[in-house]
């Protein structure tokens, strides 16, 4: 017998098999909630996930998957850690994930502590801040694009989407996990980003100084708004630094994650210039 | 009788009305290709559209909706140019645009010519290319960073999501009737562009020079690839210039319309720093 057959995996083959209704059930905010879980999927980003220290509870694999050495290492952990490992049509994962082309895996991860105290701010020169952002499109984005600026994490203050939906998680290629990732309301941000070092800069276009040569410093929070609305005028007042960007066309705003990514990469070049 | 009383509207009260059912099918691609026309909803992007030379053929008011002056002036200015205006319930608005809190009015536009013969390149310093970029919402945020930055437009290569779905057009916040678009083939569009001045640019790993310090010219073309594969090793290969950003995480690509916005706002700095 090779290895990879001496693991116990269960083979699940109904549509209506509760541990699928189940997994299913994780797409929806208020399941993942009860639950305290939530699913990513792919072999890159699980094996990502590992590499920071995070094994999902439970690995879905799809029958018919090609082998793949990082595949068996990451069932091998799974059961080592004393996770379970099921097998399931690509169908079935399909229904699962709610994707059309599925990944050949998928896993249960336990939601991560997202409370400002677990933040060690120390830990990075850049932070990003969203407020009351909607769209589990964008969130992801802003984790992707923290990931690569070297951000520490994402704080979302008000009512924003869940990081931990299936879209955010996709979208962030990964970054849920190597991002620390905080949720609060702005008071008790204020209260926190206020008992220690930090400068919160925003775009705006009230009493703001050009993007390019505004003084930044680490650790420098980027905060942006609301897809529809932007940042409420209080926010923004509250700001250490607020800095404009080119509007040369009609708009006068940008998309949220790009906002963030394009003030993101100039905080990091004004810092490193500092250096 | 008021102005607005006098004009004629047609009343549709049935989700199985024929114009229901043809408006709604311009959600499909195919069918968008076979009228030649597509959708676009929302007041503010509708006078946008107007002020930039673009009415719907097609006015949709919902029933019930708040008046405003502009709103107004659009129905006038589609009526006056032999235009039809149609007043239906917000719940079939909503069918049609396909959006649970539907906006107050949708708009049917004749599709714009798309060829490359039909941009002229020393119009703008910027011009934005996407590579068989797969998802419409990257492609609208990418026409609506280009309105940001001044760009001329965006080159579509090889088979990319269509600009013209609601999706993309929403997604642009109306910079789909500010921009340029032209669709084409990579060789079609080498050979346009090596026929005048014009430096291709492409974030790459390959032989790049660091994106902060390299020399930008216009007509600069600023090229993505698709949001798995990246560009095709040949094209960025035929790339003038080829530069790289920092990667301080795990990750080793940013999300196609964020790379697209931070190469694009540093080639606007660039340039205007020559100036």
């Amino acid at each position: 017998m090779a290895p990879s057959d001496i693991r116990p995996r269960r083979l699940i083959t109904g549509f209506s098999n509760p541990t699928v209704k189940a997994l299913r059930a994780l797409r929806e905010k208020k399941h993942r909630k009860a639950a305290g879980k939530f699913l990513a999927e792919g072999l890159r980003l699980l094996t990502d996930a590992r590499e920071c220290g995070h094994l999902p509870e439970v690995l879905v694999l799809a029958t018919g998957r090609d082998p793949h050495p990082l595949l068996a290492e990451l069932e091998a952990a799974v059961a080592a850690a004393g996770g379970e490992v099921i097998e399931t049509s690509p169908d079935i994962l399909s229904k699962i994930t709610g994707k059309d082309n599925p990944q050949a895996v998928a896993g249960v991860f336990a939601e991560f502590n997202t409370s400002l105290a677990s933040l060690d701010r120390s830990r990075a020169d850049i932070w990003l801040v969203a407020q009351a952002l909607r769209d589990p499109g964008n969130l992801g984005t802003m984790l992707r694009t923290g990931d690569a600026i070297g951000a520490g994490g994402l704080i979302l203050i008000d009512d924003c989407a869940d990081p931990f939906s299936v879209e955010a998680v996709r979208a962030s290629m990964g970054a849920v996990f190597t991002q620390s990732i905080a949720r609060a309301e702005w008071s008790e941000f204020e209260g926190w980003l206020r008992g220690g070092a930090g400068q919160l800069v925003a775009a705006s276009l009230r009493e703001a100084q050009p993007y390019r040569v505004a003084p930044y410093a680490a650790p420098c929070f980027v905060m942006v708004g609301n897809e529809s609305r932007g940042l409420p005028e209080a926010y923004e007042m509250a700001c250490d630094l607020r800095v404009t960007m080119p509007m040369k066309g009609r708009a006068d705003s940008l998309n949220a994650a790009v906002a963030a990514a394009v003030l993101g990469y100039e905080v990091l070049a004004g810092l490193e210039q500092r250096d």
